[in-house]
């Protein structure tokens, strides 16, 4: 019997969107549990997650209703170090046994984390140019080796990329984001028709085609959240 | 026969200090490559990492001169890929089995590179408060859990660790840095007398008397060369 696992989560999250696909993934059974950001459960952070975030996992212990997490099981949090650890109890899914591929993986989640991560925020939430985009997108490309991150087999390196990547094309195909009227829509055509952006593309669309992705992402959900959020005043 | 391993390395940088504490650590036969970082050789940004850092390693392939990389060498760099690596060719040596504790020593390494890495870089270099060194090692100190970071055995969470203490302890000391004349000192000695750090200092004892640390780490070396990067104008 497998070890009873506790997933606090949150849609709206691509930090916690990560685990959820590395999950679905691994096949291992979970419970899933929503947590509201904008009205979190007093029980959360003394009792889940000191840092107040999702995602963040309960792991072992005896069967207990989410609400109510037993201090018997242990507590973990950083959606990083919950796909190690996911990939560490699913026996051999989501990392390669090569080393060097494995270390693939993790120079690639490196850029996503420098690169990619900072430019999605940057130019939903902060006001900076779309071109960040464009530039992580660079920096990724030549370090696609397959289908997927690292080869034919999908990991973790993917499961640490999509959630980013879709909701940056959420943010642009629908206009919403801190950047002036038109430039989502403009960055949106460029990502998705620019010849430089091709290996990119096909990657996308190999991850987006997955289960794990389709069943762990809600666009009309984030369009509705993401208007509200980055309306422009 | 293990696959040929060199490292290309220099004493002044911690990033680096960490792979050579692990390779110490593993036992593995390397052959190690002291880059001039102010006067690097002109082969290795096209040869061996294009970002122009060390540390980065190249392994496997034919035995060659470290000079005369080897294009059938596979090359990887970033100090926190290369421990990971280091760990998975060495066979169960610097990382637990156990899932919950390697992610222990994600989180570990995790405080360390959010937390600790910018205090140190923060007071010595860009003349910010020596206090969010105390703040680093505050949230550091609940982390430890045994001997080590994660209990009696060494594993890459020292490793990452180490070479930033140990820095910051020689510009303290020796009051050599981007802060006031006397502040190092002072804060020196409260590092070393301070109640509230004592649990912190009993591990960096524990970790500092290592063969692996000691073997790596030149302290009249780094007095030096601090001397002349951090002097106050
Ligand atoms: N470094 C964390 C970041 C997680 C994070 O920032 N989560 C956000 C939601 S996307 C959160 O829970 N924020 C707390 C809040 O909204 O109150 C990770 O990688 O897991
Ligand atoms: N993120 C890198 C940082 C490595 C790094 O910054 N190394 C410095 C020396 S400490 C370097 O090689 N800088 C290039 C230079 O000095 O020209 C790692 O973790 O390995």
């Amino acid at each position: 019997m497998p070890e009873t696992l506790t997933l606090y989560t949150a849609k709206i999250c691509p930090y916690a969107q990560r685990v959820e696909i590395a999950l679905a993934e691994s096949k291992l059974p979970f419970t899933r549990y929503e947590i509201d950001l904008g009205n979190k459960p007093e029980w959360f952070a003394p009792k889940v997650n000191a840092a107040s975030k999702v995602p963040a996992v309960a792991y072992g212990g005896p069967s207990v209703p989410p609400e109510n997490p037993s201090p018997e099981s242990q507590k973990i949090a950083e959606s990083l170090v919950l796909l190690e650890f996911i990939a560490d109890i699913s026996g051999g899914a989501l990392l390669p046994k090569d080393p060097v591929l494995r270390a693939r993986v993790r120079l690639f989640i490196d850029v996503v984390s420098n690169k990619l991560v900072p430019a999605f925020t940057g130019f939903a939430f902060r006001g900076e140019p779309v071109d960040n985009f464009w530039t992580a997108i660079e920096a990724i490309q030549p370090l696609i080796l397959g289908k997927y991150a690292v080869g034919d087999e999908f990991t973790i390196a993917d499961a640490a990329l999509i959630p980013f990547v879709a909701r940056g094309k959420v943010a642009l195909k629908y206009d919403i984001g801190k950047f002036e009227v038109g430039a989502g829509l403009k960055a949106y055509d460029v990502l998705q028709t620019d010849p430089r952006f091709e290996k990119f593309r096909r990657y996308i669309a190999d991850v987006e085609a997955r289960d794990s992705f389709k069943s762990t992402f809600d666009e009309q959900f984030l369009k509705e959240r993401y208007t509200v959020r980055f309306a422009r005043n």
